[in-house]
């Protein structure tokens, strides 16, 4: 759907490059097709791996014993390890009509673009479901609680997709919250908020959070520990409190990311049955990307954290913004803005934070170097790439 | 030029994701026009930093005296430091008619676009011009020495580059060189090869490799040595035999980037005026990228250099080719390509070789950190970026 809405976007920008184009259409049903059949041949591919792996699946819903089994379709099923890996779900809010609302998973349900959308949440999800909404043309509000969206990201991040999501038409409602939802016999949604009401909406989408999948796993059956928040809770090794049972991924709440699931998985088997008895995960430095319009990539510490925990003075900020070569063409002109965040006396690259063309793929790498205790110096020893917006990040001054 | 042509490619797949899109025409003179005016730009910003940087600048014919004194417009000067930094140019073949060609320069002085196009050479100005021809709708021939273009590089590059060259529709001639040129009366040229007569060619581009830029100048006045290929001799500090007189970039011969020489001057100097004495620019590990469709990223050494320098039985090889998630849309299959070369015993990553679509932007991050001398075990400890082609880089088994 990313892809779907950057198809859009540049429907706009074939002209500064001397292409005459005349846009006639979009057939939203036929980007669905094309795009569940792909999850659905993915998702075959997943399923005969397991196959192969001479995995035994079984279906049903899993509850835990008081005797550590688990009970699943009225069988019992024992074991020296057992693995939580449960995930979660969107959060809904328990407000009058919540139910008329929609959510991610609805999103990829929808059979056809909603002439009038309304967005509520300003995390990632929330941003990216606003983004493509807007560019594939829907009338896009977004309601968020207070100023900014992204706001656990770094001020550079949460500022400029704020301002992004503007400059491209997505109304974006502050210190909002919706109260009440009513739907009439079209099926069109009224939206009412501290704002005032929201009228004619085709698609109400909730993104105001996730939920661990922890209940109705019989946890307090074991006596399994969850947070106030209902995350399992692990040491650093995945281990729950109960020897025997470990949890890893959305359900514990930490870096709600399919390849820290996936990385967490690996080290814990090498860990249990390779002999690698000291593996883990380190939950440090891990790159993310959002496929905002344009995208983010961040990794490591917010200048926030960073002066929290350096302070202010051991810490040396290098910043660049400036109009990728690609937009000197075009008639948006969509600028990127790039951050590093290194501390004294060293210069110890400690946070990177971008937003702007091509920083989805721009991360890994420099990932990597960080990961590795990069300092400036080490940047900058990696002759640049001429003409590309990565090379912005070797050569600040 | 390479983002029009990408552009052109776009077109291609706007039905994939589910634009009705017509086609209607192209416009080359708009194109070269905001082209120039750019480029104008940039060279007026780069004048106007040397005038605040308070730089006399001399416009004129630079030829060394016999005293190591520099005449230009009948005028003396002398320094305690000279740094001869006049490029290349390209080459063009000693063959009847070869001045019927036009070379990079001439590209981009083109008012229109040529129907029916030759390009010599098999180098990457050779493949990024045969490439944009191509696909912006010329009828394209590129003609090359061997069976591949960038035969320097890593097979996988050179075999991948030129099969995408193929596929996306340009002719390539093998074994193939040029013996004549003749040019009727209407302009159109008649390209003379072994490998047989090219007909109503309407542009021939010469693109068989670069000279320096060393003849002219007076270097034999003052003893300056040269190579047999012209290039200024210099030693890694960048002095030539001659003390006080430096040499960098093209002229010199080795690594024709621009941000090689802006590498190579700016610690040329911090060496001579910064007191840093022990500072010059390490030529290996350089990042390369090729605009080709897709691009192409590289590092290191290439599979040959590796066994030629540690031993088959001291490499490890890392492949990954798959289709990014953006062609599971769209009727072109582009696949991507990529290589890790690691040295044991601990898989010191020693060559990166890719190409698909975002490997230009992909490569800067994990240049620093294979200069900074990272091992597979390295790459694997950052988290991946999902979903992304990048990806594949710390993830390949």
């Amino acid at each position: 759907m990313y892809y779907t809405a950057s198809h859009a976007e540049l429907i706009h920008e074939h002209k500064g490059y001397g292409f005459d184009v005349e846009f006639k259409g979009f057939d939203w049903k036929q980007v669905k097709k094309s795009r569940d059949d792909y999850i659905k041949r993915l998702n075959g591919i997943y399923e005969s791996n397991l196959d192969k792996s001479k995995v035994d699946k079984i279906t049903g819903h899993a509850m835990f014993t008081s005797d550590k089994s688990v009970e699943v379709n009225g069988e019992l099923y024992s074991a020296d390890h057992i693995l939580i890996a449960t995930g979660g779900r969107p959060s809904i809010p328990s407000i009058p009509g919540a139910e008329y609302g929609i959510t991610s998973d609805g999103f990829f349900e929808l059979e056809d673009l909603p002439k009038k959308v309304v967005v509520v949440g300003a995390g990632y999800i929330a941003v990216e479901l606003a983004g493509i909404f807007n560019s594939l043309g829907s009338n896009t509000s977004l309601l968020i609680r207070y100023d900014q969206v992204l706001r656990s990201f770094d001020g550079l991040i949460s500022k400029g997709v704020t301002d992004n999501l503007e400059v491209a038409g997505v109304k974006i409602m502050r210190h909002t919250e919706v109260s009440k939802v009513t739907k009439d016999s079209e099926g069109i949604l009224t939206v009412e908020t501290n704002s005032g009401t929201i009228n004619n909406v085709n698609c109400l989408v909730w993104a105001i959070g996730r939920v661990p999948n922890s209940d109705n796993l019989g946890l307090d059956r074991v006596g399994i520990n969850i947070d106030k928040h209902n995350n399992i809770e692990v040491d650093d090794y995945q281990n729950t409190n109960i020897k025997g049972i470990y949890a890893l991924g959305d359900v514990c709440g930490k870096a709600l990311l399919t390849p820290v699931a996936i990385a967490a998985g690996r080290r814990l088997a090498h860990r249990l049955f390779d002999g690698k008895t000291d593996l883990k995960l380190d939950y440090t430095n891990i790159p993310t990307v959002v496929f905002s319009h344009p995208p983010v990539g961040t990794i490591g510490l917010t200048e926030e954290e960073a002066e929290r925990k350096y302070g202010r003075e051991k810490l040396k900020i290098y910043t660049s913004n400036f109009l990728p070569m690609y937009y000197a063409m075009t008639e948006n002109k969509v600028r990127c803005n790039m951050k590093l965040i290194c501390v004294l006396p060293d210069e110890k690259v400690i946070g990177l934070h971008m937003i702007g063309q091509g920083c989805d793929e721009m991360l890994q790498g420099f990932g990597v170097a960080i990961k590795m205790g990069a300092t400036k110096a080490q940047f900058d020893e990696c002759v640049a790439i001429h003409p590309t917006s990565a090379e912005e990040l070797v050569t600040m001054r």
